[in-house]
């Protein structure tokens, strides 16, 4: 059989990226997220609701998972949904409520940007950004993301190898920004019982092609609220550095993604057990002294 | 075992998408572009260079396709590569090189677009807009293009499932642009001797679901020159409306694709072959009276 | 990134089968079941039942369809299901009305074999023995197949791999068996729209790679009875030297797969389109002349 | 779009398998291999060579893992290999050489059997038979199985679903034998990076519809003995009762695995590391107190 060129392997030389890839004996980047840092010894879970919905639902979700242990709080403004007549999001006013919080709460916040005419005004509002798995392979969106000057979560494409994936936050590296963390969210296969596959071989992997932080999105992964725990302690074990996942104070009255979040009393627990595993591995959970609130 | 809320399955009422899919006893859409139609009883092959290189390539390539009866010239000017280290394409001198060499050749032009910013550019110099298999759930872009006045040749998503490709169809007639070409390119699969596995079944089921004309992609769909005659045959006698296809006057010294590229005597061939389906099919290949160059 | 030496890919100098690879210039090895031939200039359709039910049911459908242009029968006495709860099939009771039925009508059979004790005794009442899907890779029985003195139709496993499909074929040959027809019969991909995808990329692959026959099963393929027509034809364009499909007298009342059985005038309408894509890419379809019964 | 009857979802009321099946508050069943539980609070970590290769390989093998925590030996005397010209294993002598060592190093043993003329023959030297990956769905092995005396190793199929892994199951428990412990050993995907994707939600899954023990095998899950340390600790993480894997004295002198096959020394490693997360999911490594040899 012949070869066929077309596959970008990194076995390949020609498709090796460059400044993404660890050098010898190169250390782990640690990106800055206003202050708090991803990628060291510490474990940074970042939570919040699918979509913000208002003032409210926002306020007691932020107020309780940084209680609770959240290092960063994310939401989402703007929603990349399958069906046009689908929710999409709040938009700027989404944004401006995000801010507000995130600063009367103390928490840094991330935040999903889907077109290039908007990565200047989200980021003037978020403190990270980022890139969804629709738009892993939106090359304008990674090239203008590269040029900002705040950090990068960059989810993997639910399609996309992982040299495709080096080679999509290569795009935002060769613009200027290191500030990039990597996120497994789940690939799509055959299996239809969880929403995805969440493939937690690719962390190690990453962290060992790469010198980027790599974080795991349990939520999405699974698409199942009963199972973000066990995955969560999984991907600690496997030495992740950080957790994205949806938490709202009323998952059964969101407007979307209810059924994979996780309600804050879930999420109380969780951190209490996610520290343990963190503990087994040498690490802990960083978390920003709870603000009296 | 739960069912998964997560999957937007068109079994389910809420994700049927409504303006992409077929009424009871819905005629077929025929898509107009610039005079050539598709969706109708005669069958159209679009062709051309995977990308634009120069005049000399272009013209050579465009007047030889016609020549053999492709009705459309395609070729790229923004490409979308798993590299930032790979060539990008001309940029806007390579979409006034697709523009005065259509209008010469007489042949209408498709070309892709990748940022919402350059749609009204590309639609300015453009016959039909391509949206790739990267930019399926390129939300934003699809508006954009269902804003446009030019008709859109849509790719289906590596990864997509048909109920995705029709819901990304539906962000463009929602914005009230129902000229959209549908188009199997291969999806994602376990199988690596081929660069896609290139799904057929998608054509019928398409067909059967919506009204909008499907087309076929055995270049990318295969990665293979040598496959893309047997496949492009399969794709008639399965129903397509037509095919899109690489062409190039000299493959071995193609910048990208070569070896998915048909060189000008491998196309002729397959176009005398391709008659004979389509005849076998009740159809016929739409050719334009091949002009004296 | 690392090599991975577990891929048994063929491009690997030590992976290549040798027996069912094709020399240079080495021509379609042709395999006689009963006096049908498969492989050469003629197309052969194998039809009949997903399972043998009844006299009535195999003799009112294996009648049918020699009259309409079936060359071989088929018909399944030990049936491979996913729940121990669902019908098993007859066992040598539908063997030997296989047996009677196949020679009152004048179709050669074919029917699967699934346990290794059972080669001998299958092999005794059917003029080629199948080896489905779940068990290709199921060495010690296709060693077995490879000592009986009968054709062997092997299905590709729906997880399987060109270059596996080939080495599973090689365990036949290098027993002295080389009347072998591989199948194609869908893939499982995330698509599931259709019960596999058909992946009919693989007949030029393994036509170009191997001088065995090539079949493909489009009613495994689609898993619908509406799709079989349009992908039996483009499976012929493409170049299968044969189908294989599920034909029932009466689908309805089916034990199994009556969703994806054609019904008796479904099937000669078929049988009639079929022969004009036969025709376009110059064969025809084998046909024994229909006996007057 | 229709409903796709041949998918045999759990979520369709026929397709529940039962004797597998978790009844309301039903505990969680024991499989106990001569004096070894699997499926309590104690993990339990099966290891040894891929094949049987001499008496030194195994003894020296088999020594060495019960000293550092192994509960169960493994080691393969028939292989199920891709190519028929591949080590195909020792056979009944490889047998004879884990009967006698593993009752001189007092670790009890299983291996796997592929030929339903073998079972018996495979049951009388072996503590527990293993059913591979390739034969999940060779359902005269599964009888087979059911129908013999001792506990049985069920490994997934590399594309079977979460049902028709339960289904096969379900095929022994019907034949009367409930010891069966279930296996995730990845699944096939599109990513080439690893050999295969280690489907970690799967054990979640298996374990809340199931009341069997559900085992990781990371050295075919992921293909590279990097890698296996760290989703060993992963697989324990998310609930694993115990894990499999291949160990050998000489790796880069194994006939085959070597590649994924831990040494001596990084089993001992692993081990220590594995004994902390089990601590903190509050469970504990099975060990039985090391042997002085």
């Amino acid at each position: 059989m012949e070869t066929n060129p077309c596959n970008n392997n990194v076995n390949g030389k020609s498709a090796i990226p460059s400044k993404v890839s660890r050098k010898p004996s190169q250390k782990d980047t640690i990106v800055n997220i206003n202050g708090v840092l991803v990628g060291g010894a510490e474990i940074v879970v970042i939570a919040g609701p699918c979509a913000v919905e208002s003032r409210e639902q926002l306020f007691e979700t932020a107020r309780s998972v940084k209680a609770h242990g959240a290092g960063i709080l994310r939401g989402g403004a703007f929603k990349p949904r399958s069906s046009p007549y689908n929710f999409q999001g709040l938009g700027e006013e989404g944004l401006k409520l995000l801010s507000i919080i995130s600063k009367e709460i103390g928490l840094p916040v991330v935040t999903e940007v889907m077109d290039t005419r908007q990565v200047e005004m989200v980021a003037s509002y978020a403190d990270m950004i980022q890139i969804g798995s629709r738009n892993m392979q939106n090359y304008p969106l990674l090239k203008e993301a590269g040029m900002c000057k705040k950090p990068v979560l960059l989810k993997r494409g639910m399609m996309a190898t992982i040299d495709e994936f080096l080679l999509a936050a290569e795009y935002i590296l060769n613009q200027g920004n290191d500030q990039v963390i990597l996120c497994e969210r789940g690939i799509r296969t055959f299996e239809t019982s969880t929403r995805n596959t969440l493939d937690l071989s690719a962390v190690p992997m990453l962290k060992r092609l790469s010198h980027l932080p790599v974080i795991v999105d349990p939520s999405h992964g699974t698409g199942l609220r009963w199972m973000v725990p066990s995955m969560s302690k999984a991907a600690i074990a496997v030495g992740a550095d950080g957790l994205i996942m949806e938490v709202h104070y009323k998952p059964e009255e969101a407007i979307c993604d209810g059924y994979q979040s996780l309600n804050l009393d879930e999420f109380r627990l969780l951190m209490a057990g996610l520290n343990k595993i963190a503990k087994a591995v040498g690490r802990g959970i960083s978390t920003l002294k709870a603000a009296h609130i």
